[in-house]
């Protein structure tokens, strides 16, 4: 069985097909600059196989559903495809951020779910909006096949009231359903489970803390195997400091700002989600960027890597305090995470009094497999291991067509 | 030198006389419910003393001046009062706020720091403009006499920029001033010098973690005798669940209840600052009475504990590790830090593996003095410090007139 995976974003789109038996990736992509003057697309065949294919094609892609196109035709290619027929998919599993309370498992689309994604637009301005159109371009471009919806909250529906209430009126629960809901839950779910295996344990017993460190970037506190605690909230904005978000701030900036400069809600919410983070410190976004203008000497992203490396930091700590010491696994996962060797020094250091210990020679060393990077006599062992959102989509769809 | 120390609220006013030769206090008190139909002046003569004498007095105060001229006629009083002419006080300390950037240090009132306080207005919205009454009515009411502020902000301003600084627009730093200023700054000052005195430590080696649970609570983390982190921000909304405020929550909830509901920047932050907190999940703000509450079966005021205690134990777990896990002590201080045995259990429970175990006989035991709580067998020492915030600013204003 061939499943394609749909994560897309409001300016890109990232897909992969997975043959299921196998679980081998036959082709992934990314389109990139939709809408904007001159978009690229990147397409693999085969992608970290020894017989890896990659083709680049910079084109003008006016919306989603002209890089979709030029998807499909290199996916039926008669030499370089992997398809003979589109109806070789037996179905699409999209990447969903947010279904409110209403929907956190996932589930056939269908336009009652596609009203529900619709209604938590503003819980996911970034995410939703793009994620919708995903599966209306899924819809035109591939009809009869069964789109399922996978959302980034399902994670957090085992977390504890005093995790995911906030000391807001009591009624903005009842009526408005605010609460912590928390992302990123297809990886954080992905990474309980392989944490597991490679430690040898039950996932029930499972005991640690995954740091999803990418462009967006997220903890989890995981107990028995279940969410605890995460640092995202009721939007992707919460916790740490990403790209272009701020994470936790006092909130009563948001007023302030409203008031100082007549911002409206939405674009406070606007510069909270896209101006902020790394981007609003040091002008970059990128951590590749920003290592390299601190190398240079420029000060503002000295402080922007300082200041995330705080934020992980704290949160690291008060997840291990919330796991009463007794901890698995750290385990780094994601962009930053699996490939930036220097933030993973900082969080870990000089930690030996608590039990983390890094062994920096494995630490500063690349490889694509899960591993250990603490010392032998680190008393909580600290892993890298690399996420793969698409895979567990990918599963989640097949289980479910399959009912 | 009598010095008097004035702390206003916005219905309220502690005062205190203290004799600055023998650090005695003369007489203390509170004027509650100010404006309100039925106020009260409860009047301590020798406070904790064995001839303290108390006075209550139920009578209507339409504003603070009625109150502070009862408080006056006591002061002064033939058979009761600790003064025989007003001129015997040789300066007023007053409590405030918020004096952004412009001022943190103590300094003497003239127009340019009564302006700067009322610039200050939006950053502390519950305080500032209460302080400054506090000012104005005794300006009036003991002329010629210097007035002294003491700001919230003072001991915050050594707080590293990884610290103080908001991943938002670097403008918004730049041109508004938002930042981290942290509060409660007299009393976490205090304690920190009381600690290094109990721990016969230099106070500049002093490695420790202070939790001010009041009405209004803040934890501080103190490195090298100094600030190096604090929890309250740009206003004292930020950080631990409070009586009233909502502490740290998802930014993004602010636009969302703005768009939602239709309200107005200072509708939202009234809300957070006024309708939140403990009040807001169990309506309920004295612990006292959340306790009592929950013990008769509440399931919200068990849960309002709950998330007051986990707020404040991933705080302590962010702080034990900006502090690499090597620390001199954790210190309880205010209303539920010095009184609630129940908090200060749940919040050091099951970490004997980071090294903390308290001593549960001496937690549950009422004392007024500094003490250790913590067992002989914790590599941190956990203690009880009572604050005293007056002594602090009394002695910050004498300083400031003696110059």
């Amino acid at each position: 069985m061939k499943i394609l995976v749909i994560n897309a974003g409001s300016s890109s789109c990232k897909y992969q097909i997975i043959e299921m038996e196998s679980k081998k990736v036959l082709c992934s992509g990314l389109a990139e600059r939709i809408g904007q003057e001159m978009g690229r697309l990147t397409h693999k065949i085969l992608p970290d196989a020894a017989e890896e294919k990659k083709i680049v094609r910079d084109e003008y892609f006016p919306t989603h559903v002209e890089a979709m196109e030029l998807v499909i035709s290199l996916l039926l290619d008669p030499e370089v495809g992997v398809l003979k027929s589109k109806d070789e998919i037996a179905a699409i599993g999209h990447r969903v951020l947010h279904g409110g309370e209403a929907i956190t498992a996932p589930v056939l689309v269908d336009e009652r779910v596609k009203k529900i994604i619709k209604e938590n637009f503003i819980l996911g301005p970034l995410h939703n909006p793009a994620n919708l159109m995903g599966i209306e371009v899924a819809e035109k471009l591939f009809p009869g096949i069964p789109n399922v919806a996978v959302f980034d909250t399902e994670f957090g529906t085992s977390l504890p009231p005093e995790a995911y209430m906030y000391a807001l009126p009591y009624s903005m629960y009842k009526d408005l359903r605010i609460r912590r809901y928390g992302f990123h839950g297809t990886s954080h779910k992905y990474i309980a489970r392989k944490t597991a295996e490679f430690l040898g344990k039950k996932p029930e017993d499972l005991r640690s803390i995954t740091m999803h460190l990418g462009n967006g970037s997220s903890m989890t506190c995981v107990k028995d195997g279940k969410c605890f605690d995460t640092s995202m909230g009721l939007t992707p904005l919460e916790g740490l400091i990403m790209g272009t978000r701020c994470g936790s701030i006092d909130p009563a900036i948001v007023p302030f700002i409203e008031e100082k400069m007549g911002y409206t809600p939405a674009e406070a919410d606007a510069i909270m989600n896209k101006q902020s983070g790394l981007l609003g410190i040091c002008g970059r976004t990128d951590m590749r960027d920003v290592h390299a203008e601190a190398g240079k000497g420029d000060e503002q992203a000295a402080l922007a890597i300082k200041m995330l490396v705080r934020s992980i930091r704290k949160t690291l700590g008060a997840y291990v305090f919330l796991l009463d010491g007794i901890v698995d696994a750290l385990v780094f996962t994601a962009g930053i995470g699996e490939n930036d060797h220097i933030v993973r020094s900082e969080v870990c250091k000089n930690l030996e009094s608590i039990g983390i210990k890094l062994n920096e020679e494995e630490n500063a060393v690349r490889r694509p497999e899960a591993r250990v990077i603490s010392a032998p006599d680190s008393r909580i062992k600290v892993l890298i291991i690399p996420t793969n959102e698409e895979l567990e989509i990918a599963e989640a769809t097949e289980k479910l067509i399959k009912k």
